[in-house]
């Protein structure tokens, strides 16, 4: 829209480091990745928004009106009260209508085998409409092959849960070294990290950071939050993640615009570039 | 049936540790538990069979056969192609005639507001027909504390992901603690652990060992398995979970009998009784 502030030329002469639409066109990119770092530059949005609720019909009316202002939708589809496969499709066609990504966040966290088959099958069919799935590397690399053997065909992509924004998360130190590790072996799928700060310096990778508001705080089952400045600027990552503060908000469209436009903001000054 | 053999008095005169039915009757036992050693007592079965397939018909069929020689059943709901919400209510009424809990293998692993719908919610409404669910620790004990708002009020349990049977897993060491920790905070809740050896000697804890195959092995996406006497006797582990070993066996009854036997001749010699 005409309040979404445009970008000038860098402040500094010296690049501090590659902008979304750099690393879109790296050579070693993965297809899925380099079309979203195209969606976010072309809508000026790093916001994902997590939209957790519970009836179908208010999820795809989210979809609809949020769509303009984000690069990506977070879905939990096995909370939705009404699900229907009609659904998925009527999804599909408002990521296609507003440009957005889809990210079912499944958190599979199973053996090779088995995840193959909750990825694929079942009544969700997650494979056939979700561009993005994630998952736990606590099974070991045989959890990505599973994902992979049903993905990969599919053009898809998956995200590695290197930290969590969670009270006591298990997966620091050691652990979050071991999902990187996992996730360059199998780079031709997994496409990125849910983390709360960058972890590796290599761009074709994209860093993802769930438990964003505007102001730091938490919930009373460990949830604890982190702002769009502190995460894009000072932690390095790439995707904001905002869930109950858009739909907590009283107007959830001026709140998802407000995520944008921080989020966007701490992006350009990252990158040394001037914003109007 | 006639071919169960006959458990006699202890062979040695200091008994080694404790048997199912003492651990069912400690006073700090969680009540569902207590059951669960009952039912493995009463029906000399330490056996779970991992119902891994894709349509509810067959699933019940195979709850109701293989019914009288288990002591749990473990679902993937999410799996079936033709899941209706009176596939629940079969499946219960099947655990109830032939005395088995029915473990939804959902390996939570989401922070607690979220785990807190996908366990009561969504199409599935966990929560109100499986005895028992298991999660994940990497979130933190934010997961137990959601899953147990919900799960708690209605008599159910949880198992925590101590270890797993997939190569490379990083469920060891630190984090295998990290999760034993996790469990005895929260043991109102958590009445045992996946994993692949005993990791406690706190006998109200139920240790379940999936991977478990009369031939030791494993497949092309990194599952490894371990016979029924390994696990029982030399790992000191309560439940051997089976899976392809029972349903890619010829005559799938006769396997999983094959299983109860093995599984329980281990434990009574771990626990010193002579078995006929």
């Amino acid at each position: 829209g005409g309040d979404v502030p445009a970008i000038k030329k860098p402040c500094v002469e010296q690049k501090l480091e590659l902008s979304y639409s750099d690393r879109a066109k790296l050579p070693n990119i993965h297809p899925l990745a380099s079309k979203l770092l195209k969606v976010m530059e072309e809508k000026q949005s790093n916001l994902c928004v997590s939209a957790d609720v519970t009836s179908s019909e208010e999820l795809l009316q989210l979809a609809d009106s949020l769509g303009p202002k984000i690069c990506m939708l977070k879905t939990h589809v096995d909370i939705l009260k009404d699900y229907t496969v009609a659904f998925n499709q009527k999804l599909l066609a408002l990521a296609e209508k507003h440009n957005f990504l889809i990210f079912e966040d499944r958190k599979f966290a199973d053996i090779g085998n088995t995840v193959k088959h909750q990825y694929e099958g079942g009544l969700y069919q997650i494979s056939s409409w979700s561009h993005i799935v994630n998952a736990h590397a606590v099974p070991g690399p045989g959890v990505v092959k599973g994902l992979r053997a049903v993905g990969k065909p599919l053009g898809r992509g998956c995200l590695l849960i290197a930290q969590m924004s969670s009270q006591g998360s298990l997966a620091t130190g050691e652990y979050t070294k071991a999902v990187l590790k996992m996730a360059e072996e199998q780079s031709d799928f997994v496409i990125g990290f849910i983390c709360g700060s960058k972890i590796t310096e290599r761009p074709e990778f994209i860093h993802m950071t769930p438990g964003v508001q505007m102001q730091a705080g938490g919930d009373v089952l460990g949830q604890q939050y982190t702002t769009p400045e502190e995460v894009i600027h000072s932690k390095g990552s790439d995707v904001i993640i905002v869930g109950r503060g858009v739909l907590e908000a009283p107007d959830r469209l001026k709140a998802a615009e407000s995520y944008r436009k921080s989020g966007w903001d701490a992006y350009a000054k990252r990158i040394g570039l001037c914003v109007q």
